[in-house]
């Protein structure tokens, strides 16, 4: 049976003014008045994934393949799971398998699968990318890929194409990257060498030094030796130069760090214990049960160094990562194999926030992959705690229902001013004006069915649309500090 | 950033007439049709916190921020949480921190953070409240707190806001209260010597005498000596002092028993098994683990009494109590550091469900604050067992769109007919009529849903919705037998 | 308290076109338009308890108890449930006890208690049946439960109530029953003997030759040797008798495995570990331990011979079976004693997916009872790998809102196609249209709120609802292959 001979022609393709609100006529009206008040505030994106040398060599993007197919990991995995071998995607192959070379035959095998994203983010985001940027009115199909294709590799030749141009046509007001402990920040420093006035800030992400079981520690643990000019021989060495990549971080308009775990378990050791887990991963035998402990260990020294500091924490727990080991073993990471399991908050994050939790220094911002958690464990936690605030819908819930449903279940217990606003999170950066106009459209329908039923009133929800539009974002991220003032 | 600044001027408050219903004009044609026949109902409230003395007293409250404000741990939970000290707040800390003592004060914060409040159920009762009982037109705020505060205080003075007058202008049919094992009820007993006729009957919980591993259990096993007038010096002697306990409650109206634990674990102990860890309990050696499985034979036993003298056994399941030890040592219990956990009902239960759950003297209502396992394990075990009864949504849930999400995910499963009924389980005695309010419009707005979309007829649904607002939490605790005609 | 007493008249029973539409005027009206175009579509029923006799035999159905109380454990539970006891059901007890023989009367406690299924799927299915295939018009209760019995009685003696007349009228393209390994399917042979062109599959279902530490493993071995008559004396030639039986029944048509289980846990042993395995089983010494093992290297060699014979494997996970053990030890298993439990599909699933669920030629259909699981893994996992697809919404979630809940919480992951259609899953053969018309209904309006809030355009919606409705269980189940072709 074949889904992609049924609808062959040409199609047009339209951006209803309405859509993501409910057809209800009065929660319509309502959504579509508060939208309005918050569509064209700039866009604060505290935590993404865009590559800072984009901005600082403002290169052309090469072609549309390139820029939107290949790196994104969503339309991958869509793709392979319907059958499409990785290798006609042109992702290549450990093994050396024959590869798809051609970015028109990838993009033609795109369009021809384009139906599987009906009703998912990603053919939302697409859908809006490709009208509103690149002047499409005709809708993908295997039909009309290749003049879909011609017509965006036109576009992005042209000067207002270049990244910094995007980057000020979209509005944004800042644009948080995503950095390795051990990454130089060159492209950071560029830009801000450059006289161009975007604001690019870092966040730090230490992951790969925390990960003491892994093979590839070493090879960060002499990376960051490298990076920092020192030797790094005991656990004190350690800290002391993570400690100074946050300080360096920090001298270039960090505001966060981030931090990813499959279980987010906090455990504060002895530094002999520390020490010790040190020795054995210098050593090359640490265990994965070391690690655990490790990572537990270490979320709570990050936690210590944000009193001092400032710096917010983001902690995104839940996904197991490469749970394909095949596909992994063949292509890598970041090619979709990634799968959530149950995550536990309560008792995993009791060491830290009864350490820092009640500090005021201190924020911690929660994100998860597991739903069950948003009543029962998140929303809880944020209405106590002064120091957590609940992260966006991440990943798999960055959607209309997924953002929905965190509204919903997170309100009653948490109030919307212990959230952290949106984050568009996203590698795809000519896609950051269309998540930020979904997440927009989804709480202003969110807070137009509150008002409909009379839950909250109009004024109330006029300016709960703008903090989660807007305020709240940057609140959280402390992006109105003086450091970032002084930038 | 200050959300307080922004809406500064003193707005209306209003209750819409049709708040909480859909929008949709099919829907909320229904509900209000609904809302109407149920509205006026005596109120039933089977489980709730309120303390008898209370109303064998009848004195008058005292202030606002008193009944308001400090004993409410919803409101303190959130007021913490965005940063608000508990000091400032009244509470008093074990170290001796200068505490506010100015109820005017603390109201004056309550209002200017009254705004995080927005679309959550304290809101929802408090406005209710505020605007219904004591006749408050402007929306509470920084600017409109104290002219609030004031008219409140002198409302309060006037004696038909005695609470005898308020529980009958409410239209309270039976109030039940929780009292722990040891508690003598002289309130219970003050009341019905009284000559008032009120309906105010206490409720059986053993907790604090199952919790072995306690520093305090010992000092509650000494209470109940004296209050029993009895030695208790072995698992015998204590278990025959509980019965008579059970029957002393019961010869003040009692028809139930409550039990709070964190995993409902069930397991009968070998005689001997129970006599040991009563032993290791009075020598002050009683682990932790101990205890779990001391709790969980006492579940039986309380359970095998309850076929005996007939008292509904209520299990209230899920909270890690005291998840903030920093705050639970300087403020105690109850100040909001009580988080949720991923709650296990199916293989825990089945020992006690076994034993007990085919006997049809038996009637179990299950509470859960772990939504997750409403159409997993509740549901299911609630339409299957006869002994089963689902309580309400719980605490977290006990809101607007967690009552509905209870209703969509276990009406498929359980029917209505397997669930209690509405519970206010409140100790703020000025907001029951909000808290029925409220559920008797989720109710009827739920049933609405259904007739709309022609899964229940009309008929059925007006049946229904006075089933949930009155004769469920009638039936299901027994508030009907001979015991309570008695009175 | 009696809520039988309340509705005593003869209502009349209705079955409005619009049913399980949403009231909105724009969504039922596309709702509606959708629904039409797929209500007359043949029925795909690749996954259901028919027992194949009935369609062998084509008797006339004994009388209304038999055919829709007695066997149907959604009745049977929900009855049990409010206190009404088995024996007057007519369920036979193992201690002999006395039991109620009277169909009649069976029948008039049913029509008494038929309140208990307002807004469940039995009750919609109940009502749908009884309008539909027997012309009933009043609403089925205490007062017309005889004459609606005397009515139903009387039609099921005429020839178009026999079965093969009613596979023909419901427009059945394809019937698959479910049948043990050593099944020998001569119920399917004399189908096919019969000349009779209605289209009735077999399924394979081995758990019982699985479960090793079961008492009743020994005979299940015994019956599998009489039915390949060969002595299977160890693994090998289990194995190898399994493969032939997997043969033969794909010789009769079969296209997919079925497996049922608590936990989907799958791992590969050592050759020398299952046989040790099987020599334990063999001895009567298998462990539940052992069991569970032994299954989880089952379910990787079943989907290796998968590989081969194209077989596509379901796995139901997640129902503790007969956890009423006193309900079981009396009346045996399926009279509604079974409830779920949590499940994991992430970490359990990892080794049969590395192993397999790359390969082209394999095809894993997925079931839970576990909701939460919908969003966080199994979306993720169909939304990833190649083999997987999500079976649609099971047992205690085959309904209304749990239809809509799942397409609400996978749509965003793992689109439409990655599920498999409808399953109506029964053993009830007079409710399947009802079932399949109730699916179809949910789907459209799903379709319908997405285009009414124009997540997707009119033209997709109309493919999707068809793929919903008809081609994705055919494609799925492989219903379409040179197998069936041949038929």
């Amino acid at each position: 049976m074949s889904y992609e001979s049924v609808h062959g022609g040409a199609e047009p393709l339209m951006l209803d003014a309405d859509r993501c609100f409910d057809s209800d006529v009065v929660v319509r009206r309502i959504a579509r008045m508060l939208y309005e008040e918050t569509r064209e505030l700039p866009l604060v994106c505290p935590h993404g994934h865009v590559d800072a040398r984009l901005l600082a060599e403002n290169a052309a993007f090469p072609e549309p393949t390139a820029l939107i197919v290949t790196p994104d990991h969503y339309i991958l995995r869509m793709l392979y799971s319907r059958g499409v071998p990785m290798e006609s995607l042109g992702a290549r192959a450990s093994d050396g398998a024959a590869v798809e070379r051609d970015p028109r035959k990838i993009w033609q095998i795109f369009g021809e699968h384009y139906y599987l994203f009906r009703g998912t983010p990603t053919g939302a985001w697409l859908d809006h990318e490709l009208y509103d940027l690149f002047g499409v009115r005709i809708k993908l199909s295997g039909v009309t890929a290749l003049p879909i294709y011609d017509a965006i590799a036109e576009r992005l030749q042209s000067p207002e194409f270049r990244p910094r141009a995007l980057f000020e046509r979209f509005g944004i007001e800042v644009l948080v990257t995503t950095d390795g402990a051990a990454d130089s920040l060159d492209s950071h420093r560029a830009i801000r060498d450059s006289g161009w006035t975007g604001r690019v800030l870092p966040a730090f992400r230490p992951d790969a030094l925390l990960q003491i079981a892994s093979p590839r520690w070493r090879d960060e643990l002499d990376a960051l030796s490298r990076t920092a000019g020192t030797a790094i021989a005991d656990y004190s060495a350690y800290l002391r130069v993570l400690a100074e990549r946050r300080a360096y971080f920090k001298s270039l308009g960090a505001t966060s760090t981030d931090h990813g775990v499959e279980q987010p378990y906090t455990e504060e050791l002895q530094p002999e214990g520390a020490e010790r887990l040190f020795a054995l991963a210098l050593s090359g035998s640490a265990t994965v049960d070391d690690e655990r402990r490790f990572v537990a260990h270490m979320l709570m020294a990050m936690a210590r160094l944000s009193l001092d500091d400032g710096l917010v924490m983001q902690l995104h727990a839940g996904a197991m990562r490469d749970h394909n080991a095949p596909l992994f073993r063949r292509f890598g990471p970041n090619v979709g194999g990634d799968i959530p399991v149950a995550t536990e908050y309560t008792r995993n994050l009791r060491p830290l926030l009864n350490a820092y939790g009640n500090d005021p220094r201190f924020t911690l911002v929660l994100f998860t992959l597991d739903e069950s958690t948003y009543s029962r464990e998140l929303a809880p936690l944020a209405g106590h705690y002064p120091a957590v605030r609940l992260g966006p819908p991440w990943w798999f819930h960055d959607s209309v229902e997924g953002m929905s449903r965190f509204r919903h279940q997170t309100l009653e217990s948490a109030g919307i001013y212990n959230t952290a606003g949106f984050n568009d999170d996203t590698r795809a950066f000519c896609s950051i004006p269309a998540r930020h106009d979904l997440a927009r459209r989804v709480d202003a329908n969110f807070l137009a069915s509150l008002v409909a039923r009379h839950l909250i009133d109009v004024r109330d929800a006029r300016e709960m649309a703008r903090a989660l539009a807007y305020d709240l974002a940057k609140e959280t991220y402390r992006l109105d500090g003086p450091l970032t003032d002084a930038h």
